[in-house]
C-alpha cells in the first residue's frame, strides 16, 4: 500500500513541473448545497486534469535504462495527455495506444505533445492487448493509468495541497474511474487527518468500485457524459486501498452530472468535464449528509468538447424552464402567425426558433401546427406565456 | 488624479472582502500568440468581475452620515452587482436603477444581494436621469461606475496584484468601457514600473476612448457581445488619466472577441464574458506588437448568459470548419438518403441534423434538397467529405 511518505516524496519530486492549482471557497455553491464548499481547480493543469501528477511521478521513478528505452500507455483520455506531455518534456520516448474509434480531437491533443499515437483495436481490451504486445517487443515501460503505486502517490498530492490550502476540511468528494485519485487522496488525507471523511463518487452507469466493495459482480455500461468515470473495472491495488481507507462510494445520476457542469459554468465561471464535475454532482444529490460541513471537491478535469458543452448548457436552460417549446395550432389565414408572435413578445418571451408544419398533427387541412422555441425568465414565466396563449 | 498611494490605500481597505484572484501563465496561449501570456482570473470574484474593487473602495469612503442614508447606482451590469453585494454586506441601503428593458437575469442577479432594484426609463440616459432625481430626493450618495477617484483607485488594485504575482510583465492589455479599470491600473503600474506598457482595449463598435483621445466626435453603437464595453462615452477623469498614462488604445473586431471567449473555454477552461475576453482578443489581433514579451491580461468579467455562450461555442466550431453544412440534391427514390448518409459516415463525418425539403431550389419536382449539419475534425476533413460527396 502507498503511504503518506510516498505521497510527500511525490509532491517534492513533481514540484515546479505541475501546477499548484488554486483552491477557492464558493459562497454561492455553499448557499445552494447547505455545505461549506471548497473547489480545487485541477482543471487548470496544463493538460487540464490531475492525471499529470501520477504520470509524472511514475516517469521520474524510471531507471536510466528504462528512460532511454521509453514508455507506453493505453488511454484515449487525460492519462494519455499527461504521459505524453511530461515524457516529451523529459526527453523520454512515449507511445500511446488508443482504440481505432477514438475521436480525432483526443488523438491530436496527445500527438501535439510529441507522443507517437498508435490507433489499434476496436475495443479498449483489444487496444490494451496491443499495448502489452508492443511493450514486450520494444522493451518499453507500461505506465498504468491507475493501478500503480507511483501513479497513486502522485494523485495523492492533490489532497496534500487541498489540506494545506483549507486545513479545516471535514470531507473530500473524489471522482472514481479506476480509483487512482481516491486511493492516493484517501491515503494522504487520512494519515494527516484521521477524522476526515473521504468519499468516492461514481456514476450509476459505471459503478465498478461500488460493486466490487459490495461483493457484487461488476456490470457497467451505457452512454455517459462522464467519460473519465466510464472504466470497465477498477484496479486491484486501488480496490484494496479504497476498501481500507475511504468512507464509501456515493452514486450520482447522469442528470446530476449535467447540472453540476452547468452550475460550474454559470456560478463558478469554470469549465469541468463530466468526470470533473462528479464531486459537485454528489454534493447536489447527497447534500443532506454534508449539511454545515466543510467539503473539498477536486474539479479533476476540464476536457469537454465544445459541442457537448453547448448542448449541456442548452439542456440546462430547458431543465430550468428558461427555454421552452410551445406548440400552437394556427388557422391558415394571413396574420395568424403575427398575432401569436406579438402575444409571446408582449408576455416577455423571446422567440428563438419557429417551425411551421401542415401535415402531421395539425387540427385540419386548413390549419398549421407551429412550434415556437422561446427563451423565458424561468418556469413561472414560461407558464404565464402558456396561459396567455391558451386564452387565444 | 489618482496616485499609487491611493491605490495602495484601496488595496489595504478592501483586503479580505474581495478575492485576491489567481494569476496563471498560459503555455498554450503563449504558443498561439507568440507572447508570454499571463492571465488574471478576475472572473473568479464573487460577483464574477473586478467591479467589486472600485465599488467597495467607494463604499468604505462614505461618512457615517452617508452610510446611514444609503447609496444609489445606475447600471444593468457588473457594477450593479458589485455595489449591491458589498452594500448589503456592510448593512448599507443600496438602490440600483436599471432601464426597463434590462434582462431579468441581470435584475435578479442584483436583487439576490438585497438591493432595491428600480426599473425606470427606456434608455440608459433616462434611467440615469431618474437615478439623479432619486439621489437628490432621498439624499443618497451616487456611486459612479467609473468616473470617481475612489472607484478608479479600487480598480487599480488589479494591477498591484498582477505585478506582485508576475513581477516581470512588459505590458498590460486592459479592456475599456468607461475607463475606470485602465485608469486605475495604468496609474499603479506606471508608478511601480515606469517602463511597463499599458494598453486600453476597445471594440470597434464602441471606441469612445479612442475617439476622444484622437479628438474625434464620439460615435458608437451597434450590437455587441461585449456589453461591458458598450458605453456611450468615457468619463472626464478617466479620459485625462488614460491620456496621461496609457500607451494607447487597441481596437478589436467582434469576431476576435468571440474567438477569445472560445479560446478561454477550450484552452483555459474558464468562462469570460465578451468584455472579459477583450484583452486576449487584442493579443489575438495585434500579436506582432507583443512578440516575445510578457503580457498580463485581466479576465475582468465572467457574466455571460448560457445561451449566448452556447451560441458562441457553436459559431466557433463553424469558424474552424469543425461544424459544416452541406446541401445535396437527392433523387426522390427509396434508399437515396441512406446512400449519402452512409458515405458521410464512412468519410468520418458525424451527422448532427438533417433537413429535407422539396419546394425551394430542388433541381426537379422529382428530387429533394437535403441539408446535413456535420461534425468534422476540421477544415481539411470537411473538404474531404465534400469531395467524397461530389463524386456521388
Amino acid at each position: 500500500m502507498v503511504t503518506l511518505d510516498d505521497v510527500r516524496a511525490a509532491a517534492s519530486r513533481i514540484a515546479g513541473a505541475v501546477e499548484r492549482t488554486p483552491m477557492l471557497h464558493s459562497r454561492t455553491l455553499s448557499r445552494l448545497t447547505g455545505a461549506e464548499v471548497w473547489l480545487k481547480f485541477e482543471n487548470l493543469q496544463f493538460t487540464a486534469s490531475f492525471k499529470e501528477r501520477g504520470a509524472l511521478n511514475r516517469l521520474l521513478a524510471l531507471t536510466a535504462a528504462e528512460r532511454s528505452r521509453g514508455v507506453i500507455a493505453m488511454s484515449a483520455g487525460n492519462h494519455a495527455q499527461g504521459v505524453a506531455f511530461h515524457a516529451a518534456r523529459l526527453g523520454i520516448r512515449a507511445v500511446i495506444v488508443m482504440p481505432r474509434g477514438t475521436p480525432n480531437s483526443k488523438v491530436s491533443a496527445t500527438r501535439v505533445h510529441g507522443a507517437e499515437v498508435v490507433l489499434e483495436g476496436d475495443t479498449l481490451a483489444d487496444a490494451a492487448a496491443h499495448a502489452r504486445e508492443r511493450q514486450a517487443r520494444d522493451e518499453l515501460v507500461f505506465i498504468h493509468p491507475y493501478d500503480d503505486p507511483a501513479v497513486i502517490a502522485g494523485q495523492g498530492t492533490v489532497a496534500l495541497e487541498m489540506l494545506e490550502q483549507a486545513p479545516g476540511l471535514d470531507a473530500l468528494l473524489v471522482p472514481v474511474g479506476g480509483g487512482g485519485l481516491v486511493s492516493g487522496m484517501a491515503c494522504a488525507a487520512k494519515a494527516l487527518r484521521p477524522d476526515i471523511e473521504v468519499w468516492g463518487v461514481e456514476s450509476k452507469a459505471y459503478c465498478a468500485m461500488h460493486q466490487r466493495l459490495a461483493g457484487l459482480p461488476v456490470a457497467v455500461g451505457g452512454d455517459t457524459i462522464a467519460e473519465g468515470l466510464a472504466v470497465r473495472d477498477v484496479g486491484e491495488l486501488t480496490l484494496a486501498m479504497t476498501r481500507a481507507l475511504a468512507n464509501g462510494i456515493l452514486l450520482v445520476e447522469e442528470e446530476a452530472i449535467e447540472r453540476a457542469i452547468v452550475a460550474l459554468v454559470e456560478i463558478e465561471k469554470t469549465v469541468a468535464e463530466g468526470a470533473g464535475a462528479a464531486g459537485l454532482a454528489a454534493l447536489l444529490e447527497h447534500g443532506a449528509r454534508f449539511a454545515g460541513r466543510r467539503v473539498g471537491i477536486p474539479l479533476c478535469g476540464g476536457n469537454i468538447d465544445s459541442r457537448l458543452l453547448a448542448a449541456v448548457l442548452m439542456r440546462g436552460l430547458v431543465r430550468d424552464g428558461r427555454l421552452v417549446r410551445l406548440r400552437v395550432n394556427l388557422p391558415d389565414v394571413a396574420g395568424s402567425l403575427a398575432k401569436v408572435a406579438t402575444m409571446i413578445g408582449e408576455a416577455g418571451g423571446n422567440i428563438i426558433e419557429v417551425q411551421h408544419q401542415r401535415v402531421f398533427d395539425a387540427a385540419s387541412a386548413k390549419s398549421a401546427e407551429v412550434e415556437f422555441m422561446i427563451e423565458t425568465r424561468g418556469r413561472d414565466h414560461a407558464q404565464a406565456i402558456q396561459d396567455a396563449l391558451s386564452r387565444l
